[in-house]
C-alpha cells in the first residue's frame, strides 16, 4: 500500500528539497514523509515548493536518528549512486525491483525508502542499516540526480508497481518479518554473545559485526527464524557462563 | 537514439525550470533542448539549476514558434494532464509507450516531446500539431507534476526503453515518415484544394481542418503515402479548374 511506504530524508540541507519531496510523493499517491535532523524545518521555502502537497509536508514527522525513524519498519532500502555500490558487495536492486519489493512488503508492515544528505548521500553507517540498496540507472557521464528528482522517479515506480499489482491481484506475502528495532536487539544480543564467547575482543572488535549485518541483511530472517537465532545465542551464553564458572 | 530526441519547452515562465530540464535530460543521456519563446533565457537561475548540465543548457536552441521547432521532426508527442485528454478523442499514450514510440522512430529521424507553459500546459492549437499525446499516470487527487519532474520521468522512461531496445537488439522501422514541415505543406495543399472544390467556404471554414488533422495524425501517413495524397489533391484541383473553365 502506497500509504504505508515511508520516505525518509536525512540531514536535508535545502528546505526546498523537503517541499519538492512532499509534492513528488503526493503526485504519486504517497503520504508518509519522515525527516531525520533536517537543517531547516518547517521553512517557507519548503512550503513554496510543496505547492498543493502542504498536507504531506505538515504531517511530516521529525526524528533524531535514522534508527528511530525505521524502528517499526520491516524492510529498509537505501538509495545511492551506482559508483559507491559497485565497490561493495551490498545487495543492489534496480528502481523497478526496489518498488516491487517495497510495495509487496508494505501490505503487511511499514517499509522505508531512505535518501541521504544532498551532496554526500547516505553514509556507510546509514547504508549498513538497509536491507537493500537501490540506484536509478543514469547517464554514466553525469548520473547526478537532484534528490527531489530521485524521489519523483522512485515514487513513480512505486505507483506503476501498485497499478501492476492491482491488475494482477497480487496478494501480500505470508512471511512475517521482524521490525527493525527487533533486528537491532538481535544484533546487540549477537554482539554480546560473541563477546561472551571471546570471539569478539572488546579492545579490537574489528569488522565482525559489520560483516554479520550484511550477511543477515541478505538472508532477511523471518520473525520465527529470528526467535530461533536468539534462542541459539542464549544457549551459547549459558554454556559460556557454565564453562567460565567451571573454570573458576 | 537518445541524442536525436528533442525536448521542447514552450513559453517557460520560470528560468529555473529550463535549468532543471537540462539537468534532468543529461542525467538520462538526452541533450537536444529546444526553447520556444522562453520568458527569460539565458538567465542565472537557469544556470544554477542546470548544475553539471551547463553544456545542454548552453547548446539549447531558441525558436520563435512551435512550427519552427518541429519542422524537421517526423514524430511529435505532446504532454498533457489526463483530465484534458479524456474529454477529447486524441490518441493517448502511457509514458512507457510514449518513450518506446519516440525511441523507435528516433533511429531514423529527429522526434520531439513537447511541454507547455508551467501553469497552462499546451494550448489546444499546440496539441493539434502533435501526432500523439502522453500523460504520466498520477494520483487523481493531486496529479500536478512540476514540469521539471515530468521531464525527469519521461527522460527516465526514454532511458529505460533505450536499455530494453539495446538488450533486445531492436532495429529501426523501415517505414519513412514525412517531416513536420512536409506535413504542414500537405495540410496547406489540402485546405486549398478543399476551398477550390468548394467544400470549405472561406467565410465559414468550420472545424474541417482540425478534424482532418486528427484523422491524419492517427493514420500517420508514410512519405510515399503523403506523395500519393498530394497527387490526388493536385488532380482534384486540376479537375476543379477544368470544370470552372467549362462553366465559364
Amino acid at each position: 500500500m502506497l500509504s504505508t511506504i515511508r520516505i525518509i530524508l536525512i540531514n536535508t540541507f535545502h528546505p526546498g528539497n523537503i517541499g519538492s519531496a512532499a509534492r513528488a510523493m503526493k503526485t504519486m499517491g504517497l503520504s508518509d514523509l519522515c525527516l531525520v535532523t533536517p537543517q531547516r524545518y518547517p521553512d517557507a521555502e519548503a512550503d513554496a515548493m510543496a505547492a498543493g502537497a502542504m498536507d504531506v509536508l505538515e504531517n511530516a514527522r521529525v526524528f533524531a536518528s535514522l534508527d528511530d525513524a525505521i524502528a517499526d519498519c520491516s524492510l529498509v532500502i537505501g538509495t545511492s549512486a551506482r559508483s559507491r555500490n559497485s565497490a561493495s558487495n551490498r545487495p543492489m536492486l534496480e528502481a523497478e525491483a526496489c518498488a516491487e519489493a517495497l510495495l509487496k512488503e508494505s501490505m503487511n508492515q511499514p517499509v522505508a525508502l531512505v535518501f541521504g544528505q544532498e551532496t554526500m548521500g547516505l553514509t556507510n553507517e546509514e547504508l549498513e542499516k538497509c536491507h537493500f540498496h537501490t540506484c536509478i540507472d543514469a547517464n554514466p557521464d553525469y548520473p547526478v540526480l537532484n534528490v527531489a528528482s530521485a524521489i519523483q522517479i522512485l515514487c513513480y515506480e512505486l505507483r506503476k508497481a501498485s497499478v501492476r499489482f492491482e491488475q494482477a491481484n497480487i496478494q501480500p506475502k505470508q512471511a512475517h518479518y521482524p521490525l527493525q528495532e527487533e533486528l537491532e536487539r538481535f544484533y546487540l544480543h549477537l554482539e554480546q554473545t560473541l563477546t561472551d564467547i571471546d570471539f569478539i575482543i572488546q579492545q579490537h572488535p574489528g569488522k565482525v559485526m559489520k560483516r554479520l549485518r550484511r550477511l543477515f541483511n541478505r538472508a532477511r530472517p523471518e520473525s520465527k527464524e529470528l526467535n530461533m537465532l536468539r534462542g541459539i545465542l542464549s544457549s551459547a551464553q549459558k554454556a559460556s557462563v557454565a564453562k567460565d564458572s567451571t573454570n573458576d
